[in-house]
């Protein structure tokens, strides 16, 4: 295993002071200054240049004048551009929308094709902004159980079905199992759904992080007809660090159904809407420079889930499974621990280490004895954070044993 | 009458290319290029130098994770700190919640306050987004006659008072009227609406245009009981031209009652959010120099009043009462004029003019006949503006006589 850290990536390259300043949800900034947080999935390195640079040339010229309900038309097109020369898919600039963050998009779609009780279905484990999203709408959520490794099957979905099923919810790549759904799981999955009148809503904000010989199909790159038959969310957090710029879109291959969305927003009337400066920032990830950044942060992403994997098979009990995709690591504690939401507080307080608990509030139901890590950060902050989890799990067997 | 324009609110300042880039909302991006919009009321001015260059410093490091829920906590003071300074209002930090703008601050307030078929006053005329947020939270809104000079009467109110009526909404200063409300007509009534059980939403986003000796008083300025009997939301697209970065505020004397918002709100789910460098913006704009710059605007506006108002006077048959507040004019047509759409409509096709009309579905039915026109540019738009003005309405004149 190479830990050689290019400098763009290495120990230098985590700006600890400003993330304890900036670095929110569960991080740094929410943290003592002695604990390690590898929980909230959010990168521990500054954004691209080529991002800043975008940035620092919009802000000169100092024009903030209100921008388009769907968003820049530039941005649009960058996003279509990108998703047609990267992803395969048949995307028009009409059919992209830009959102608040995906998971506002997620609620958007929600809200847009659930009346109250329409039911939905939801992986468990998956994201709590699923079943978050589909009860914010007034929906059902419904749970259909979903490993590592099993196929998508419809025979086995068809059993969670009623009269009030309108939409399917996938999470691909997944979080937190870290699994990329195959063409002909996805080809067969979406065409039932299209012939049952259910909509397929893909959050594919992981699509980006993918581990080779893993590889993606976005619902976008399906034939037109399935294509059609839903929309894909993503966002700029996960692949480019720009949480914080509150910048994401849906994604349709029909245009006229993209509008639609568009007109049952709450952006028309100028209530919800997207910072101009980024999608700027957003439009220069797509960049060449912002591809080619991303290109040298999977690569440093992949040695640090090796890493990750050596480590945590070196812990009596553990099971993790190698993600395809993601920079999470989906960790089932060993047999007889307390519960996740114990061993987390107790890693917490005992070795100063912050991870995600396996709780029904975070994941579902099929979480539960199990932790959330995440990796994207450097070698050295990696290697500290998974000794302590290695010491607190030591700890907890002595005391359990 | 001055109209020597500073240099920083002269013709030469309004850039004219970018503004044809980047001022949507039925501005220059949206008009035809020989078209002078003076719609949307949104300034034709880059922002100031110290918003600029916060940006610039804050950008140059590159970090943008995730921020808190309510908001950047030094957002927060700033905030604060400016109402206790600028507004002898007593808010703390912990009573003000960053939104992603003031018309979406207007939305939640809608939803905290209102159950379905609930009843909130609005005035007639006002801004659609009154009706709009209170009509999106399931509730009715019920219009209360308002004009320019009448006192707010508790009395008068009291007649459109149900047992369903939960909400007042004040817009102070009056947008499209341009009137601040006394401090002695805002106690009584908001004494009225606390005995009541009616919670008053004030919405102040003109407060700092305008125009001496008017004077404004904010709902937080008035008696602790009085001022935590509501909200106030505000932002920084009047004032200071940032309406494409999307961020303002709701204000609460009560910071638990500001934490029961935050937590209802879906800004802990991070569906909903405000780019922190939007907020960066915003916490400069409350520097020192940044409202420097904002006395500079203030005085050039008052100039631009003046021009416009004497502009208006000239014109046969129609009126318009100096505003106190706004750089909006509110235009009554001449009798025996055509509808205001079909005058405007006229204008933009024969004049290349765009104004906006006194619709009932952006101002209410008291709207009908006026057009309302931003006069946020330089004298030299300004001038142009108002001579296609009166060669339009003397085109219409000689039509119908």
């Amino acid at each position: 295993m190479s830990t050689q850290p290019t400098s763009r990536f290495g120990d230098e390259a985590v700006p600890l002071e400003l993330l304890r300043a900036r670095a929110h949800n569960q991080r740094w900034a929410e943290q003592p200054d002695d604990v390690i947080p590898l929980t909230a999935a959010d990168p521990d390195f500054p954004a691209a240049p080529v991002i800043r640079q975008a940035l620092i040339d919009y802000v000169s010229s100092g024009v903030f004048s209100y921008g388009p309900a769907g968003g820049l038309f530039e941005f649009r097109q960058a996003v279509a551009r990108h998703w047609r020369q990267q992803r395969s898919a048949d995307l028009d600039a009409s059919g992209v929308i830009a959102v608040n963050s995906a998971a506002a998009g997620l609620a958007l779609l929600c809200r847009h094709w659930l009346s109250p009780g329409d039911e939905a279905i939801i992986g468990d484990p998956v994201d709590f902004l699923f079943g978050h999203g589909v009860r914010a709408a007034g929906g059902v959520p419904v749970t259909w159980p979903i490993d590592r490794f099993t196929p998508l099957d419809p025979a086995d979905l068809e059993r969670y079905l009623t009269p009030r099923t309108r939409l399917l919810c996938l999470c691909n790549p997944h979080n937190p199992l870290g699994r990329c759904f195959r063409r002909d799981e996805l080809e067969t999955l979406v065409r039932f759904c299209l012939e049952r009148g259910i909509k397929v809503l893909s959050d594919e904000i992981w699509s980006e992080i993918v581990y080779p010989p893993a590889t993606f199909t976005s619902l976008l790159a399906l034939a037109p007809e399935l294509a059609a038959n839903g929309a894909v969310v993503h966002g700029f957090s996960k692949s480019f660090g720009l949480a914080g710029l509150r910048v994401g879109y849906v994604a349709m291959a029909d245009p006229e159904a993209a509008a639609r969305l568009l007109a049952g927003s709450e952006q028309p009337s100028t209530v919800d809407g997207v910072s101009t400066l980024s999608q700027v920032a957003a439009m220069a990830a797509y960049s060449p420079d912002g591809l080619a950044w991303l290109a040298e942060f999977q690569a440093h992403l992949r040695q640090r889930r090796d890493q990750t994997m050596e480590a945590l098979q070196a812990m009596p009990g553990v099971q993790a499974i190698p993600p395809e995709a993601t920079y999470v690591a989906w960790v089932r504690l060993p047999p007889g621990s307390a519960s996740a939401e114990t061993v987390v507080a107790q890693l917490l307080e005992r070795q100063r280490l912050a991870v995600v608990p396996g709780s029904p509030r975070w994941f579902g139901q099929r979480a539960a004895g199990h932790v959330r890590l995440c990796f994207a950060t450097s070698a050295g902050v990696l290697a500290e954070g998974l000794e302590r989890l290695a010491a607190g799990l030591e700890e907890a067997a002595r005391q359990s044993g």
